[in-house]
């Protein structure tokens, strides 16, 4: 029986020229032989868990994902327990079994010296854009001076944040191209930093519900939020952002999607991570958009989350001992999984990083990059 | 009942701004008080065939169209005689009535001539790249490199150009970037000057439907062709673009859209002039693009297509007296009708001009601007 499964994942494998104990750095090598059933008998939960546990190990764990998920795509082999497998990963940030009412909170809550380590120094949690740029802390600064450009910012404008995150972005642009505005978290955490941040600029963090927000602002925007509204509520989130919009107004998204479908949420994400998220496709947010807001500019950076995910994997690495967490190899193992497999499936296209600029009323404001 | 048509249009047209024999440049100057009548009676086809018959004029056509149609735009006001009008504008080539068999072949079967006086020189009959571009002629090479970069052309590569009227794109990116490749039309006349201007270079224009070219190429791109394939076909067009590419491949599509809802395409148009015309949503886009090809850019330069419509009218007028057709007042008001609504149309937003950049197989090419 167990021999079965072996064969049967080796077979599986082979689409994405992987093989089970091979000498190519992105082979999997296996510690325990029970690791097929389980993967068999779980699916995601099980790939990821029992990377976790020890079962099995991989040099390049990007590198296997990568090749997992393309192998998928360019193929367009559509049914199987690996599709399964894949799907989930797009959306998964394996973490270990325990109280499911703790887990969807675990993720953010680290405490904050880890994400300070792993991320740049304004600790924005999100696809920095590379071109140009030496370091994280460049890329991330040329993402928000992106943002900018794309909303025209200039000084005195209003801007509304939705989702802001520890504060950083509206901080940056606030500092650099003298903007106000408002931004909204519904994290206390969060809400304690950018409250913090702020101090002394023309800002104001609220603990609110983007929804509440009722007044207008000339421009908004969203950074990777918009997967957490879920699937059913693309059109209320673009009709909401509308209604907070002065005429003329435009409205940015980054976001991750997906590549060529509607992806189904992950069971075992659904109720350990994220409750509802849901990575669009670009069918279901230009349904969810017409006869709201007008479509202005698509753009794609997909290569750019690879870099940022690899890159924060390599600064987590780097100050692992530092933190104090060196005893706990199944917790380094769980963020190595997240972040390898996060820059592999980006890598292959399967999971694509958008930004999508709308406007309010269609008028071209021009050449918006 | 004569006042009542006036009193019933001067109200639809206020939501725009325009008023009846007002003194503004934009105002609707009326030379016969039966053209309410007939913009009532025929929506579209009255107010274009009225404008062509003298029954009704306007200084800047262009800021009138515009105004109608932002209008329409901004009041989000959804039904009533005036929206007709504008929905068909977005598709309308008026023209005269005569033989309705004869109609559908009459708008690129003017001479040769006037297109060379109207357009530039290389006879691209689409919308132009105006970003650092002093002329037509310029703005023009910047679209066809804006595709070469977004293609990423390198000599050798095998392109295919489906729908290439005259055959100036190809021509051009054989030129200057080396490439061949194949081209198709179903216009004998454009046919015949393609294959012209590509001898002594390694392309081949054929008189054929780009369905049934049957080889692979690196790369493939359209440009003003989808709104011909009709609403049903996107998919299968997409579908057939898949097919003809090599893995990796890019398709470029260069299309005018509607900004935020499906647009029926207007009857008389049907009749007359495209038979099967229509402007697609972003929405019907990626709906025929989900599991066949990946979204890899969508570049909106609306305004670019307001400038090229003034361009080209600027261009037309300025020949007009050469072109030995001043004897014909009409024509020359068809002409003026059609370029300075199109302006306006694209000025207002309602009318979009789009690239869109398609992967076979999602990996991202990097950032393709």
């Amino acid at each position: 029986m167990k021999g079965q499964f072996r064969k049967r994942f080796g077979e599986l494998l082979e689409y994405a020229d992987v093989r089970i104990d091979g000498d190519r750095p992105w082979d999997l090598q296996v510690n325990r032989e029970e690791v097929f059933a389980r993967m068999f008998a779980s699916g995601s939960l099980g790939l990821g868990e029992s990377y976790v546990d020890g079962w099995w190990d991989c040099d390049r764990l990007d590198e296997l994902m990568c090749r997992l998920s393309g192998a998928e795509l360019k193929s367009r082999f559509r049914a199987g327990d690996i599709i399964h497998v894949l799907h989930s990963l797009l959306v998964t940030i394996p973490y270990r079994r325990s109280d499911p009412d703790a887990e969807g909170k675990v993720h953010y809550e680290q405490k904050r010296e880890l994400y300070r380590c792993m991320l740049d120094k304004r600790m924005i949690y999100s696809c920095a854009f590379w071109e140009n740029a030496k370091s994280l802390d460049e890329a991330q600064e040329h993402k928000l001076d992106l943002i900018a450009r794309k909303l025209r910012l200039k000084p005195g404008m209003k801007i509304l944040d939705i989702g802001c995150g520890w504060g950083g972005a509206l901080h940056y642009l606030a500092e650099k191209y003298g903007v106000s505005g408002v931004a909204v978290t519904i994290s206390p955490d969060q809400f304690a930093a950018a409250s913090e941040l702020y101090a002394g600029l023309p800002l104001e963090v609220r603990l609110q519900d983007y929804r509440a927000v009722s007044e207008q602002f000339d421009h908004s925007f969203s950074i990777d939020m918009l997967g957490h509204v879920g699937r059913r509520n693309y059109r209320k989130y673009l009709r909401t952002v509308r209604r907070q919009l002065h005429p003329g107004g435009l409205h940015l998204v980054q976001t991750a999607g997906s590549a060529n479908r509607s992806v189904k949420a992950d069971p075992w994400v659904n109720r350990y991570i994220f409750p509802g998220s849901h990575i669009p496709s670009p069918k279901q947010i230009a349904e969810a958009s017409e006869g709201v807001l007008v479509l202005q500019d698509w753009h794609n950076f997909t290569q750019d989350y690879d870099r940022t995910f690899m890159c924060w994997y390599e600064n987590l690495s780097a100050a692992w001992e530092a933190l104090g967490y060196d005893n706990d190899d199944r917790l380094f193992r769980m963020w190595r999984y997240y972040l390898l497999s996060f820059a592999g499936v980006f890598r292959s296209g399967v999971s694509q990083l958008w930004q999508i600029t709308f406007s309010r009323d269609g008028a071209s404001p021009g050449n918006i990059r």
